[in-house]
């Protein structure tokens, strides 16, 4: 069935667009110096993509290679050792990827939403087909992540992981910071820089974050994480006043992925937080990334770098292709890592969980006032650690900041509810949580 | 000859101290969970080392395991996969390690003085073998950045890497910033904690970051660096006041191991640098460590953690065997990733090397002084970029910081031994220099 050379890998990539056209690129500029260290050359084979336009980009060396509009020739082809699939979502990406593997090829994607939402599915083909599925660019584009946790890091049990995952929130909450933006103002800002879409609600309210959160999660904890899975909130109200106390009080406001697992229950859930200024997640700026992961003999080790972009994310695919193509071996396949997902871990209740928080609130500005609110908090044992209060813009108004101890989500709620309803408050601007990342 | 499982992946450890009864107790604790994510289990079989009394150890199941004060019974063994070399040093290391390699042997070490002096030899040796030496230990303990390298990263070229692979330097400069310390009080203070050896030259003299370097180099720019091929300035002569002067100024001052390639050149070099206060690296503190990689399609990406002590270390020299035994195949043997210095690459000459510098002098206090400086410096092209004069402790002195625009190293030297040599100048204090990262 298959006559060639164990030394060329052949590659049929699916979807031709804006990553898949680097992945190209480097491939064709860097062919001989990958060579060079694995000893194996990789050959693109065959290109799918339903839109004929992107297939007739005038990239060197395109038209020597075969094209077609239909996945099924690259699907259908003995040849095709590996398919690399960059379309993206979730239709019809999952069809094509399960009958790649199936078909006993190994695949290669940078699809967080398949990986996120369908990833049990896929790996389960995979081993039956003794293949393997990687994906290290769905996570973080350039940054090496996945290989680290299955590798270099795999014989740690790790307690929490901790990242700074999406690049265009953290361009905005940077920008806010730096230049006195108001959210509006640096998201537009990251739109008109293409750091964020037309549509920027995936990155903004968090989803992005969540997916790659559920996949780092799912390896981290050996138990499989999905989309649904993380408890999300976005940085749409994050307000320029709340950076501006963050930072006189030491610390910056970034939006956070943390998976924690902690008495055979995991916690996942993606927010903005306050984090201090002294450790190295807040000193994560503009578009970068970064994953912060405790294990109980490494201790804290950090990945840091772009978490976006064509060319870090093309590295990263590469990446996937040369761990396959060093292993590969048409007579003997096989995992490269395999899936880990071997026990089956409750999810916390976020009622449950425990964070310190970091309140904002307008009240009427006379004697007695802070009493009425401590007195709810006390009721709900919300414990505060430090109060500042300000002058509000509004005359008569004063402006109170609390940041409070641990506290049970669930108790943070039902006191700020009651605290909201006092006569003497006259709004709660904002509720946030708290990070000391120790 | 060899009738084990294919499943059960057979570990002789030679060397039995501080790190490797770590490693013994990882596996010891987590063989279930290991077992788990890779399919196969990990079997200490034997354990050797000349010192009868650290076999004797009181760790759970030691009494259970063959052991041998002579390392020829693990060598010598058939039985034996994968060999753990855990005695540090080249003599009598260098010798054990060849001879498991040309027994078919897979090696594991943490030993950087031998990667980075002997390391051609071993690695012709693993190829001849069908065989592979794996080493993420010897280069900054727990964090993952030999096996991203090799595997991730592995399809860009590399044109820079910069680390703090010091833990004990780090600490040093990083408590004369933070407690105000003289280098001797801060040294002391890394003695008593047990970070800094009681010769503690090799750390302070910049020999343990210079080994690393050797080693990342050689792997990133794909042509073999040993260890005296590296630049080398230690932190000795760092006073407090250029850690206050570079406060002022915007900079950090870390000792950086940096890693160049140029116009087909390599420029290997570990030297204390004044580092811009708002760079990631600049933040690295205490014992940490971090690695940053410049590559062609990844962009910027940095590995931090802890770069020493038993547990990440073990974490590692584990990561390592579970890499082989992923691949572990008895009648199949061949390289993990191999070595990848295909190339012969010239080192750049230190001469020839730019940089901008730190300067601080004490002068007399008199008009014209500055003139006659900066005619010194305007022979030899050394452009000053920024200056500030400060009163010294002496009556009569002034003290002159210079920030230099980058300079070739040569001229800089001549102009500061002119310098040295007016009548103005009382003392040259401090030559340093200035790395903006960017």
């Amino acid at each position: 069935m298959n006559n060639h050379n164990q030394d060329e890998i052949r590659i049929g990539m699916i979807g031709f667009g804006y990553i898949a056209s680097c992945v190209y690129r480097l491939i064709q500029e860097q062919n001989d110096y990958i060579a060079s260290k694995i000893g194996k050359r990789l050959h693109i084979a065959k290109i799918a993509d339903k839109d004929a336009n992107k297939l007739q980009k005038d990239l060197p060396g395109l038209s020597a290679i075969a094209q077609s509009r239909d996945a099924a020739d690259i699907l259908e082809d003995p040849d095709i050792d590996i398919v690399v699939e960059l379309i993206g979502g979730i239709v019809p990406a999952y069809d094509f990827v399960s009958k790649a593997l199936e078909g006993g090829k190994y695949v290669v994607t940078a699809n967080k939403d398949l990986i996120a939402n369908k990833g049990k599915k896929l790996f389960d083909l995979a081993q039956q087909a003794n293949v393997d599925i990687l994906f290290e660019a769905s996570v973080c584009g350039g940054i090496p992540i996945i290989g680290p946790l299955k590798s270099s890091l795999a014989s740690n049990h790790i307690s929490k992981i901790v990242g700074v995952v999406n690049g265009t929130t953290n361009y905005i909450l940077t920008r806010m910071e730096k230049d006195k933006l108001s959210f509006d103002q640096a998201l537009r800002m990251a739109q008109d820089l293409g750091y964020a879409e037309r549509d920027p609600s995936a990155d903004i309210e968090g989803y992005d974050a969540a997916c790659k959160l559920a996949i780092l999660s799912s390896i981290a904890f050996n138990s499989r994480v999905v989309l649904d899975d993380v408890y999300r909130e976005g940085i749409t109200s994050i307000k320029d006043c709340d950076i501006n106390n963050a930072r006189e009080m030491g610390y910056r406001i970034k939006l956070l992925a943390i998976g924690r697992q902690k008495e055979g229950k995991i916690t996942v859930k993606v927010h903005p937080a306050l984090v201090p200024q002294g450790h190295i997640l807040a000193s994560i700026e503009d578009t970068y990334n970064a994953v912060y992961v405790y294990g109980n003999y490494v201790d804290q080790v950090m990945s840091y770098g772009r978490g976006a972009g064509d060319r870090p994310t093309a590295s990263s695919v590469v990446g996937d292709i040369i761990k396959i193509a060093r292993r590969f071996d048409r007579d003997r396949k096989g995992p490269v890592y395999g899936c880990s997902c071997s026990e089956h871990k409750e999810l916390a209740h976020m009622d449950d969980d425990v964070s310190k928080f970091y309140l904002l609130m307008d009240v009427v500005d006379k004697p007695g006032v802070l009493a009425k609110i401590a007195r709810v908090f006390g009721d709900y044992s919300v414990s505060i650690q430090s109060m500042i209060q300000k002058q509000a813009e509004k005359e008569g108004t004063a402006r109170l900041i609390f940041i409070t101890h641990e506290v049970l989500n669930k108790n943070l709620d039902r006191s700020m509810h009651q605290v909201a309803n006092l006569d003497v408050v006259q709004e709660v601007l904002s509720v946030i949580r708290v990070e000391d990342l120790n």
